[in-house]
């Protein structure tokens, strides 16, 4: 199977569903068309991808799944817009276009946010965007993704994020931000899968053991592609974190024992998948993607 | 039925899970302090007391919903968190405090509405809250929420708010703010009753009016105290609207034709309720009391 193909079929699933979700004009133009800005701006929709292979690798049929999966996106665009606020990171490239707030104003850019992640639980509490998932397993896969995005998620790693900037790193605290701030959605979207499938214990478990470790890893290559990478690539500026001091792992392990760090977490990640055979093969080929990938 | 009492009982016991629900402390602390310096900054909690009442009146008990009905206000206090912030209304003072902002800064104020939004959906996909409602109700109830609070609803009331200061006002856009900004979330609060009791059409349909007219009747009378109330009573300063020159009730039809059309509105909220007996005497009293309440 070819890794890169899979990723842009599935990508396709995923933008079309979101395609056709914002097809209709809603009012006040300006909000849909900020929201759209952003979520239609080249996102490579790991997160969704992420949900589909594992449903696959459940036993499922992605197809049967592609709504709920695209609200990991909506989440995940939510948090780049009010990550790239004046008053949080204060960026002015994303994606290589201007920053939302950049093109709309600060005002319509936080609601813009809002409006994304609002439109998340409004896909995932909807149990007609498929036939085959019970009302109980969705609530639970809901649950789980609020919980990865909240109080003890993805905000508390942001929170955590700005309180350290030009602070000395140290090795707690960085593992508290990236766990949290991109590990915890990227986690929820790999146990969506087994969650929506209604998977037994054990395999939710190696899942989220995967997920856990391909999360970090994902971060510590964002940290080190901040360094290493092209902004043409990236689409957003390098030397971002370093112009902010931001807590990277970087920071405190130097570039080589980064790297070093990123492949045992994939290793670990192959690990976690021992229990499958073959129908783990897409998100044993995702895990070394995101070691290897250059954006 | 003393209404007043009836209020206090049951704003105690959101109050009361809601304190529960944030007992232990979670990381960073300033995240939670954030959210809780304007959760509990002594709000009426009109929203989750509507829905109470409405369960009630369908024949259940409130308090087998009360941490359900209770996230809509930890989405009230989000939405009023961000419409503070500098880049929208500007406001210094809420709830006879300074505004989130004002205390933690711009960047902690954003995210601990997101926290806020996010918590709200972590709670209502929780089945283990309450044995009453299935699933499939708690999802419904949960998608009724977000339907009210986005793109097509309070969100979009917010935007379309922001674009219309220092216009002219016209009778269609006010309608639509007010009916999104304020109006959709009041309306989904009544609605979450008869959806998580399990209510036939007609009694849904019945309740959704009552909550619609009572809904746009509450800001209209918003308006009314901008400019009569005391910012004593009130808890902001009084003359907020008129100074950014937000498109109100009374820039349009003057303070007398206003007051008419609340008290024109809340006399169909109660037309609404015709086909209940005492049962629904409850709503009639609190239909009622926004009309007369000062603050």
């Amino acid at each position: 199977m070819d890794i890169k193909k899979y990723l842009h079929e599935k990508r396709d699933l995923v933008d079309t569903f979101l395609k056709e979700y914002y097809r209709n004009p809603h009012t006040p133009p300006v909000l849909q068309e900020a929201m759209g800005y952003s979520l239609f701006a080249g996102g490579k929709r790991v997160r969704p991808v992420l949900a589909l292979a594992a449903y696959e690798t459940c036993g499922g049929d992605p197809a049967d799944i592609v709504p709920y999966a695209s609200t990991l996106e909506l989440i995940h665009t939510y948090s780049l817009i009010h990550d790239d606020l004046p008053s949080m990171d204060n960026d002015d490239l994303r994606r290589g276009k201007p920053t939302n707030h950049k093109v709309f104003g600060e005002a319509i850019a936080i609601l813009a946010g809002d409006a994304l992640l609002t439109d998340a639980f409004a896909i995932l509490s909807d149990p007609s965007l498929s036939s085959r998932i019970t009302p109980l397993r969705l609530l639970l896969a809901l649950r789980e993704v609020a919980l990865a995005s909240g109080l003890d998620g993805m905000v508390a790693g942001q929170v955590q994020d700005i309180l350290s900037e030009k602070k000395e790193p140290d090795r707690e605290t960085l593992h508290f931000i990236h766990t949290r701030k991109t590990g915890a959605l990227l986690r929820a979207s790999v146990r969506m899968g087994p969650i929506l499938f209604g998977s037994d214990q054990e395999i939710l478990d190696a899942l989220s053991m995967y997920g856990e470790h391909v999360g970090l890893a994902f971060q510590v290559i964002d940290d080190i592609l901040d360094i290493e990478g092209v902004t043409e690539e990236l689409g957003k500026m390098v030397g971002g974190d370093e112009k902010i001091k931001k807590m990277t792992y970087p920071r405190l392990y130097g570039l080589h024992k980064s790297k070093e760090i990123a492949e045992n977490l994939i290793t670990n990640a192959h690990a976690a998948l021992s229990l499958f055979s073959s129908e783990a093969d897409t998100l044993r080929k995702i895990a070394d993607y995101v070691l290897t990938r250059r954006s």
